[in-house]
């Protein structure tokens, strides 16, 4: 088990995308939430994972074990529907820290969030000019929240 | 993935004991069920499985990984507070089919459930005297809503 010390940002303007390392796409969604346990599925660059986040805010605990790519692809689109994310990830590094840039695509488009996990909860953090008002544990922006938002409309 | 064909039925009497090949405590726990989607914690002889249910009654998809018992056992006792169940597990040999019997402990004591996994949905089954009513598919009697009528009372 680890637990996961992170801090999340609205991202406002363009100007942290020349100091992108990497960008890949991920798929995510959610097999089950329930009592502020989430049960998450996550392919990135052919790797899948899934992961069992447990009820907090700033510090989670967190269990994470990797499966095969079919399996998670196969679970992500018969069991996570109207559960389920795409984003494009940017690695930036700030401050000597990784920022992850989330770029959401679909019902989300327009939607930028900047998470940096930190080795300390109570670590000053040189806050970059790109990131905007703190998110950190407001659940409407958890990322269950949001696949929640990416549902279709019911018809 | 898999898909589970099982059928499931209360257990009257004590008659099977006799024929029980085997028996062994299993602790089970619910990560989070949403739409349908169970996900399930099995510590069972000191092996330890996440399983992945979907949505269905005599078939549903089933998808299960490994993982180390003492995480399990960590989560169990973490996040799985009020979705837990332990029974004690029997294996009874009929008809030239593996049954197991449940005989649930704690809150549900007094229950026990016989289910038999079949290699086709239609075949036809030698049913045993001790099985009497048929509980396939009911709802009120998944293990993830008897997990629930395991939890403690609200204080």
């Amino acid at each position: 088990m680890g637990f996961e010390i992170e801090r999340r940002f609205l991202v406002v303007d363009e100007a942290w995308r020349d100091a992108a390392t990497r960008s890949r796409r991920l798929v995510q969604g959610y097999l089950a939430r329930e009592g502020g346990v989430a049960v998450r599925l996550r392919l990135d660059d052919g790797q899948a994972h899934l992961t069992i986040k447990g009820p907090g805010g700033l510090v989670r605990p967190e269990f994470e074990y990797g499966i095969p790519a079919e399996e998670a692809a196969a679970m992500l689109d018969t069991l996570c529907a109207g559960r389920r994310i795409v984003k494009t990830r940017h690695d930036v590094p700030h401050g000597g820290l990784l920022w992850e840039i989330d770029v959401f695509e679909g019902p989300l488009a327009g939607l930028i969030i900047a998470e940096v996990e930190l080795p300390a909860a109570d670590l000053p953090l040189d806050l970059p000019p790109w990131a905007a008002r703190e998110i950190t544990g407001d659940e409407r922006y958890a990322n269950a929240a949001l696949a929640s938002l990416s549902a279709p409309p019911r018809g």
